[in-house]
């Protein structure tokens, strides 16, 4: 595929201004029959029964297929901290996904606030209208206390850099070992970057048995990620699980690894490095829009596989393969939060929904089905784990 | 036009389980060719062009037509403080109005608030997402103060229970004393009321020459409205405004008065209260769902015309005709506030958008043109009086 062009996109979205509409359902076009009914005077009686058995909200209102898409501006694409106006166009386009790929009301919300503390507020404070909040795009280390302060509010809050974006991975290296016969518990992995993303791939790496690499070394541009060493406590968390007291550089780790995942920086690693992996080794180098290792040098080292960010190579490794389905599933089982079991779900509905080679191991965005298969299987896994219930209301 | 029934209005709620839908705009429908130009990589140029200059979100984004149907759930139809999920029913319906009959994209959010002040933080969060903010059933005093909190956003914020109710009892009190042949600056007007919808009909009215009555009596359940009582702060504005000192009750004050106007509360007058009006007396009664007066009753009284808020009987005095071509309007200018001059501007318009009569002085909510009418109207008053600038921003 093409890179899109400047003058391309501006075109665009200079001809769109705005890429959504809010528009009346089929059923809800006003005439003189409905209009006492969906409005005044006769909107009353919805309004009472919810304010008798709350959860009603679910039945009587589109709370049940709406969610919002929200920010703070704070880590926009490769941009940083751009603002609230500058990332409505990212909102809007995610937005655009929930509602092409997966039928689901997405609602983009970008947030003009000034801590961590106010995101949260202002979150909490818009929660009743949707049934799930989708966040995006907001700085590391930050991300993670307002995803943690929002678990409480009975609908699923998920931060997409962070399980979207490991859950993509996951899925990816499970077709990638299954193509080079490698098995996750006699492998070796070598994580670069230990922000949003790096955290999240590191948790779901151990939080099945199945999918725990027997090594895990983790690097962020500081080193190593490893016990004792001084460090915020998303990364001494990290270091807890994969146990490493490593003390060399990322390039001496990669010797003998059996994959490389980067979430990281531009051009960290040559062909060279690569040399120095196991046999039929796995490159997953996905920064953006520059990957850690450029396809062809990776290919060059010997990559059995290689995965990147961009759309104009092959194996995009694109969260956009998880969350619209993942959240179709969510709404669906009117799940109160996103389960371990239902990342792991998402991630081998994913990775079984086609037959990979290693120019393929993931579908592509607009491929059909991949959706509907991760919402059945995230609906049951949800609907193990915890039903929505009262209890989260009151 | 029927009462609607409990029945139907349930049957259709839970059959439509919410009235919106957000849906690609045509142009925007998802494509191998358009994904990377709407979503990553290609939707960074937009970002990239706002983050330079903030004002190109009206160009580049679907701010310029979007709205927030906001309430805090405070003061919800006749049902009082029913809470945010209670709410959500009636503000889909007002968005579903504003997408139906104006073309805006509005979005509602019901909030989960404790506080006058954490709702004006809430608005504000949100703010960049939208192009207007429409606010909703909030209780008065406070929502005074969350309106005039909000005043500096750079997008105009409008309490649609205080300005549009009062803009379409304006319209209507405009053709009515066409047809009765009264002028403005001559007639005595009791007004019962004086919370959001009373205060704001107090303060339009005494926004133009043109239309200030020369006497005007205001009420609340506690008496008249009047210099030198003890009150909350809007209420002594309502009286500094009318210089009322009069120490009367309600049905004294009818006495030789041309018009009723009442936002308060059921069967506070009778028959024979309307009997001692002047001739060809004006009663608009607007509670809900029971107005201070039966239809039935004023026209024993004499009432040459005779409004209520129901929409079984003649001259429904809805503040559906106002907000969505108002808004239209607002949006098209790029206003940053809703001036005084677009308020008079939308009840000139709606009162000149139909030939009257005493049965029929204003439009019906889906009778064709008048909001195009208004939209017009309040694009052009709201260029005079000050477009959206630079300024608005920082």
């Amino acid at each position: 595929m093409k890179t899109p062009q400047k003058k391309d996109s501006l075109e665009l979205h200079e001809k769109l201004k705005g890429k959504l509409q809010v528009k009346a359902k089929p059923g809800a076009k006003l005439s003189g029959k409905n209009l006492p009914l969906l409005y005044t005077p006769g909107v009353s009686f919805p309004c009472t029964e919810i304010a008798k058995r709350r959860e009603k909200v679910f039945s009587l209102t589109g709370k049940q297929n709406s969610i919002a898409v929200i920010t703070d501006g704070t880590a926009v694409l490769g941009l940083g901290k751009i603002g609230a106006e500058a990332s409505l166009p990212v909102m809007e386009g995610k937005a655009l996904l929930f509602s092409e790929l997966a039928g689901i009301n997405a609602f983009p919300l970008v947030l003009d606030t000034r801590s961590p503390q106010e995101t949260v507020q202002a979150i909490k404070a818009i929660a009743p209208s949707f049934g799930g909040i989708n966040l995006e795009d907001i700085a590391s280390p930050y991300c993670f206390y307002i995803e943690e302060k929002l678990q409480g509010l009975g609908i699923p809050v998920v931060h997409d850099d962070q399980h979207a974006t490991a859950i993509v991975a996951l899925a990816g290296l499970i077709n990638a070992f299954n193509l080079a016969d490698k098995e996750f518990r006699d492998a070796k992995i070598v994580l670069s970057g230990c922000g949003a993303a790096g955290t999240a791939i590191a948790k779901l790496l151990h939080s099945s048995k199945k999918f725990t690499p027997r090594q895990m070394l983790v690097f962020d541009k500081f080193g190593s990620v490893r016990k004792g060493k001084k460090m915020p406590e998303h990364m001494r968390e990290v270091a807890a699980l994969t146990g490493s007291k490593f003390h060399g550089s990322m390039k001496e780790a990669l010797h003998g690894a059996d994959a490389f995942i980067g979430v990281s920086a531009p051009n960290l690693l040559s062909a060279a490095n690569i040399k120095k992996m196991v046999e039929k080794p796995v490159v997953f180098a996905m920064a953006n829009p520059v990957p850690e290792i450029s396809f062809e040098s990776a290919k060059r080292g010997g990559a059995f596989i290689v995965g990147t960010g961009r759309s104009d190579y092959p194996n995009q490794i694109n969260n956009v393969l998880v969350f619209p389905g993942m959240f179709r599933g969510l709404l669906d089982a009117h799940a109160k939060r996103l389960s371990e079991v239902a990342k792991l779900a998402t991630a081998k509905a994913l990775a079984s929904s086609l037959q990979p080679s290693p120019e393929k191991i993931l579908p592509g965005a607009l491929d059909s089905g991949y959706v509907k298969k991760i919402a059945r299987s995230v609906k049951k896994a949800s609907r193990r784990t915890g039903k929505f219930s009262k209890r989260c209301f009151f």
